[in-house]
């Protein structure tokens, strides 16, 4: 029997209560043992929960338990958790997250700390919700030289940009509709100003690459600029305004990783990922690219893919096979400053202002104003451009994402 | 150091050299060892090959070389190939595969051996090419009841499909470019009749619900009924012809599984799905619907698929932690014929001749003759549908994909 401790009651950590309980038979099946939840950490009471007699309030309790062979930490954040998870792991448990927060910021200490003390550190679920990703970079990419991973990593502005397009809202309105659906949180600036598809990025990075990369490195830019008139500029030429993760493996061995809203051609797999779906593409060198696609959040979903951690924590508890990378450093993340890309530009002026930028391709929309002007230049840099807009500066300004050389 | 002894050396063999040698750095530190290359089996000569000291014409010396840790088996078909996987399994050699026919034939006797003598059998690269789809289906899902797999699984008949909609060609006209470029057999029955696409069917479907499917219990309709007009037609109602391989589980234990094409709508992602790539939606009671979506096939992606299977199995060699199955049975597999779905058809008549089979939606395409019709009808099962037809012979008919409960 596998003994799993839970800190958290929140949506996830009652998710894998949940799962556990609901897919009993499959799961006993597939661990070759059943599992139980003995214990729930959470300092709120829940008097009338069928966990009540589960519900524990010190973490010792957990840590003392020789019993307890996996803790799931659920609680968010980088203070309680990130102690709650070293404790955990010096006490010879295996841990299993899904808090991409701590994974992005401590990551590489825990991964050496569950080393150290013959455990496993996993966090599936903590990038795409559900959908495996993680486990298929590490284990069956592990024959490819991967050089990109890239993808829409966050459902709430994929949702709010979803339904500026589709129904014509501004930022704010499908803002308060993705809340009031609960797609958004309360304070949704972790979401809207690209922090989450940041913390996923450097997650996705350091198993792609073998470093780790800190948010502080990974210049970030969330979707609150975005307007209703560059979401109808993109749909006339064909494309779709998407904020995306980017990381990129340079010939130097250097890291370009950023996050920023692009405009995505229809012809890309990634333009028809809608709502609060996600998708990641990866790609190697010998594989070409592959495209993980599907809820990237949610309390089932994100629950699924805790639990298959913990049958594959427990699973390997007594084989030598560690997911781990290197230390980070300071020089090894660089910006997007040298990345070479077409730009959608909304300026205020007319064609006649446009004579510096080179050769361009004008965009209409409709009800756009005789003093706005939306374009598409040619290839080039952010300083290229800057130099090119001669001291104008531009009321939108995104990369368009180059075409994928395979899947698109 | 992993040895490795490849079976064949034809397009997926010498993939598999060429992804050991090219991607050396990278293996060594996922597999934690280098690997390397020991014999390459075949009846052929090849004295201008880099691996012509690596060449043996007889399976023994493989066999009785204690060296020998991984075997991979490219061959094909299911004799030489079944022979020499027993063979190895009993000498104690993992071994990976990327025989689809083996494996939908023999998975069962196959995996068994493999358990009895405490090695491994893998064959990720028989489904999907290089996509990781069955390990995240036995590893990464597994705290999920899955209730059905469905997926485009044949490169060669998608480039075919996908050729006819975009540029108007027929069915013999879009094989013989596929051929023209490599991207369809010689002899393309195998493909265009469907029997490719119903192993992959098989495969999946055992693994997803844990019993052998064998090819034989799966019925099986290949894309050369499919005509330009229908296409049309398809297209004409924002749709397109896909070829699919599908199995659900029935609440009865049963599985349906079975292989057509289908109209999909515009609205279901497998529909953007073009030329070779293969997607396999996977869905299950906790995680929705997922995707998985690359390359079907080609030397590299297919290649790097069965070397990630190697360093797995190597790593795995001393654990107690084997894929399987149950046997199958007569009475598990059940086909389509209870399904009810909505219903393309094509017919030789005019609107009077419809009156039989209930509510339509009428459909057009340029060019069509004045006594053709094309229709969509309610969803009816197969038997149902010839009863309203009472006698009359479609010119087509196919199935329309039901809308996913989750990711359209």
């Amino acid at each position: 029997m596998v003994k799993v401790a839970i800190l958290g009651f929140g949506v996830v950590g009652s998710g894998v209560a949940e799962v556990i309980r609901r897919n009993e038979e499959v799961i006993t099946a597939r661990a070759g043992v059943g599992m139980e939840v003995k214990y729930i950490l959470d300092l709120r009471d829940f008097p009338d929960s069928p966990y009540a007699d589960k519900m524990v309030k010190d973490f010792s309790v957990i840590e003392q338990d020789p019993e307890v062979d996996v803790v799931v930490e659920t609680i968010g954040g980088a203070k309680a958790a990130l102690e709650f998870t070293r404790r955990a792991l010096k006490a010879g448990k295996s841990v299993v997250s899904s808090n991409k927060e701590l994974v992005a910021q401590h990551g590489y200490e825990l991964l050496c700390l569950a080393r150290e003390n013959k455990v496993s550190y996993r966090f599936e679920a903590s990038v795409g919700g559900g959908i495996p990703v993680l486990h298929p970079l590490s284990q069956c990419l592990a024959a490819n030289r991967l050089t990109e991973v890239r993808g829409i990593l966050n459902g709430t502005t994929n949702y709010i940009l979803t339904h500026m397009i589709g129904t014509g809202l501004s930022f704010e309105e499908a803002l308060k509709e993705a809340q009031e659906r609960g797609y958004a949180e309360h304070d949704p600036s972790a979401d809207i100003e690209g922090i989450d598809a940041c913390r996923k990025t450097c997650i996705l990075a350091a198993i792609a690459f073998g470093r780790h990369v800190y948010p502080s490195q990974v210049s970030t830019e969330g979707i609150t600029k975005v307007t209703l008139a560059d979401v109808s500029y993109a749909d006339a030429a064909g494309m779709r305004v998407k904020l995306l993760g980017r990381a990129i493996r340079q010939d130097d061995g250097k890291v370009m990783a950023y996050v920023a809203p692009h405009l995505v051609r229809h012809s890309d797999p990634l333009a028809d990922v809608d709502d609060v779906f996600n998708a990641i593409i990866v790609r190697g060198n010998a594989i070409g690219d592959v495209m993980f696609y599907g809820r990237g959040a949610g309390k089932l979903p994100t629950a699924s893919a805790v639990v298959a951690d913990v049958i594959d924590a427990f699973q390997h508890q007594r084989t030598r096979r560690f997911l781990s990378w290197d230390e980070g450093s300071e020089a090894y993340v660089v910006g997007p400053e040298g990345l070479c890309s077409q730009w959608f530009l909304r300026l205020r002026g007319t064609v006649r202002d446009l004579e510096g930028l080179g050769p361009v391709t004008i965009l209409g929309r409709p009800g756009a104003p005789a003093d706005e002007i939306g374009v598409i230049t040619e290839a080039m840099t952010h300083d290229e451009l800057s130099k090119r807009l001669n001291g104008t500066a531009p009321l939108s300004a995104m990369r368009v994402l180059d075409e994928s050389a395979d899947l698109a």
